[in-house]
């Protein structure tokens, strides 16, 4: 087929594909590995990076070529790519590249600043580096909100959730907040009657290391095209055909990197397995950041806290570690399901997950709409971690609003992600309960091919082929649906 | 003063150096890190990056403007930079972007399939990916000849040698020809009255890593502005904000990870102290590579051969791995210096050092100017080491012409570099010796300061303000002159 324009664009975004491959090792590698003294040459070039990436993507041309694909004879895949193609496309020229490169060059100092100023519980410090990221996102937002129609919040939430508003948070998540106090209340009453034993460390770093990588291999990670480092904050980077985990150790406890690397993992697979014959294009991107922490989600929650999991777990911890009681799966699995409110979200269990969104959602969007200022966050926070889980994080900064990365990388509106993840995680493993026989009994015998195999066909290789809602639908035969969500944690946390 | 054509172009190599930036992290961690099924994907994206870097730096307004910026009121340095700047574009200039790219492809590809046919010794397989790396590397030779008028191998030197001839390197080096075989029969006779003891290993790799980094820091090596990793051929890279060195170890030995560390922590220590006010500019760039080599030659021979190395090492060698008799101060200095004839360069002792880099450049000079063929190389390599060294390679490809990573990195014209680095550095340490009193009691004394302090101030921080001779005349009063070279070898070799 003569398809001139169409060929030009997807010449265009195979480019944009391997420059920013080299950006997304460089920045895997600003977390994973620079030694201080190399931030600000970094973050200049990273920054050089953004630019020339916004410049090639804002071409004029494009805009021409993209109106002249419409007409040319592509079949629907094509259409598909031409649809993200113009999606993107109409951001990117919603935002002149001089805000990109300031927005670079700032974020990259806050980050790298906070890295030290969060274990210093220096708030005041942080405001400092963080009041000009705070003014570049409201800058990007009031540019994209007038491009797109979107309220300033909903324009940023769009980049990371195409399709999503605050008007659905608002709903899905107000019914949360609804039931949810209730839920923890029963489940810690419940839980009480039947404690987890605690296992006693310390746990040496390389055992923990050693633990981990084995978990990805039952995961299925394919360690020929990804690694597994260490980072402040884990994440999950690199390309897909070189995926760039991280995780983070601690002596006294394996728990936390262990689940945090299955998490990770889900991140990893999904990047290892989107559609190769399509990569470079945007139509092989993962769908959304909802639909990638639905994966992460699915491996970390769905599965991890599975009893089936604890099980496979059991044997390696005694290998990694030497035999204790608190390794027999039964409480492996009650320490992995143990429900209590924490202050910190990475740490928290699926159950109190939920109010660490909320919170940071409740304060990040009147963030966005000028409705609040940075120096309102700490008092903010201590009302509703009080509020929501019945904590007081009163100067205890470094555990509050410092912990997490997203606010000083300047990822604001990436919250809500999370929980509408955990959503459509429990929505996928309802239709997988559905159509797979005897799922739990299959995952109780340390079998986890049927649940990988679905999420394999039914997502991770969908790529963006679809809009998110057809995805859903066309996977579960319905668009978001929260309800999923509660009768998981019902069923599992109160034997619903 | 008013240089707009002059800052026009000091802004394009700001960019240049910026987005270079990437391209030298990406390289390290292709090195370093990379899995083996990023390959494919890496090695494009360095090749878009390069295409693009050719692109930017050729750019026919640059032609113009430094046209225009001869006839700016410059002052000397400008001027200085002004220079680097047109032989960058000359250079640049010869070569179509089509070609710089198919290069990076096919250099990637060899040098990757490169790490697995060393071990196998599979020359054949290697023929395959090197004969277009071969053909590309002539043809961007032909092109680099006909715009400077050089030979075409002089003007692949010239990228890695300004100045530098295949004339005056046949005169050094035709000179060393005639009393290096002879050298190398006294020296070997002397010390075989008087052996050096082995260390008995295993040495565990924990420890040599904790060595090279405490020696690292001896040499005055910035651990906040660089790393050291483990590669498969060791090497320094990165960028000067942020010098990312390798090194390989092995169970069995220390000394080659030692050595090879002390010689890359000298190139690591002059892209650390290269001038930052002009960092990005060619002007602030490493003069030359034999200038490079003769910093980390002045590290690993000059002063890592010197019996006060040994004595700082000594102790450190106990903490390192327990004592014994071969880690006495004299005996390690023995060991050190003891030369011995052998098939791997990286391996070798200063005295047969210069004889693996005059047989490469008699087959690499010939093999450039088209006078043989790849399939040509064995037989000149078997021929040749029998002739210079005395050892029979045949059939033995990885400890033979498969040893080095240039050829597969397509580096050709390089080699001379290291020998002529050997005599540079001989000439830098009978300055200092001329210049600072008692300079070997002090380098005896443990004192490495007068020594690192003169490199700084002569070779570091001066970067490309000179050309290569100049350089060296205002450093050492006079041009390359490898009479230093010879007296360094026989005085300390043979006490002369």
């Amino acid at each position: 087929m003569n398809t001139p324009a169409y060929d030009a664009l997807t010449a265009t975004y195979t480019r944009l594909h391997r420059l920013g491959h080299l950006q997304s090792i460089a920045g895997w590698d600003q977390a994973a590995n620079m030694p201080s003294k190399g931030n600000e040459a970094r973050s200049s070039a990273m920054a050089e990076m953004a630019a020339l990436l916004h410049r090639l993507r804002t071409d004029p041309a494009l805009g021409d070529q993209i109106q002249r694909a419409t007409q040319e004879p592509l079949n629907d895949e094509q259409r598909a790519n031409l649809r993200e193609i113009g999606r993107d496309w109409r951001r990117a020229t919603a935002l002149p590249e001089d805000l990109v490169q300031r927005q670079e060059m700032t974020t990259a100092r806050c980050e790298h600043a906070w890295r030290s100023q969060r274990p210093a519980n220096d708030w005041a410090g942080f405001l400092v580096n963080f009041r000009p990221v705070l003014a570049l996102a409201r800058e990007r937002a009031a540019l994209l909100a007038e491009r797109s129609g979107l309220s300033r919040y909903d324009a940023l939430m769009d980049h990371f959730e195409p399709g999503m508003t605050s008007a659905r948070v608002d709903a899905v998540f107000g019914e949360v907040r609804q039931w949810l106090p209730g839920l923890i209340r029963a489940v810690r009453e419940r839980q009480a009657l039947n404690p987890a034993l605690d296992p006693v460390g310390p746990f040496p770093l390389d055992r923990q290391r050693w633990l981990c990588e084995q978990v990805m291999r039952i995961l299925g990670f394919d360690f020929e095209a990804g690694r597994l480092d260490v980072s402040t904050h884990p994440f999950c980077g690199g390309v897909p055909e070189d995926v760039r985990m991280t995780t983070r150790f601690s002596l006294d406890g394996f728990l936390g990197s262990l689940m945090g690397t299955v998490h990770e993992t889900g991140h990893g697979r999904y990047e290892q397995n989107l559609p190769r014959e399509w990569l470079g294009q945007p139509m092989a991107e993962a769908r959304s950041m909802a639909l990638h922490e639905s994966q992460s989600l699915s491996f970390e929650m769905q599965i991890g806290g599975h009893p089936g999991f604890a099980a496979l777990m059991s044997p390696l911890l005694v290998q990694a570690f030497g035999p204790q009681p608190a390794f027999e799966p039964d409480n492996l699995h009650r320490l992995i399901t143990r429900v209590k409110p924490g202050l910190i979200r990475v740490d928290a269990d699926e159950v109190t997950y939920p109010a660490h969104i909320i919170l940071r959602y409740e304060i990040e969007r009147p963030l966005i709409e000028g409705e609040i200022e940075a120096e309102d966050i700490p008092a903010l926070w201590d009302t509703k971690m009080m509020e929501l889980l019945g904590l007081d994080t009163r100067g205890n900064f470094q555990d509050g609003p410092l912990q997490d990365v997203h606010w000083p990388a300047g990822l604001l509106g990436y919250f809500p992600c999370y929980s509408l993840g955990a959503m459509y995680a429990a929505q996928w493993f309802s239709t997988i309960r559905r159509q797979v026989p005897d799922l739990d009994g299959r995952i109780a015998a340390g079998d986890l091919a049927p649940a990988l195999d679905w999420l394999k066909a039914n997502i991770w290789t969908q790529a963006s082929r679809w809009t998110t809602d057809e995805l859903a639908q066309r996977a579960s035969g319905e668009v978001l649906n929260p309800a999923h969500f509660r009768a998981h944690l019902e069923r599992r946390y109160l034997g619903v």
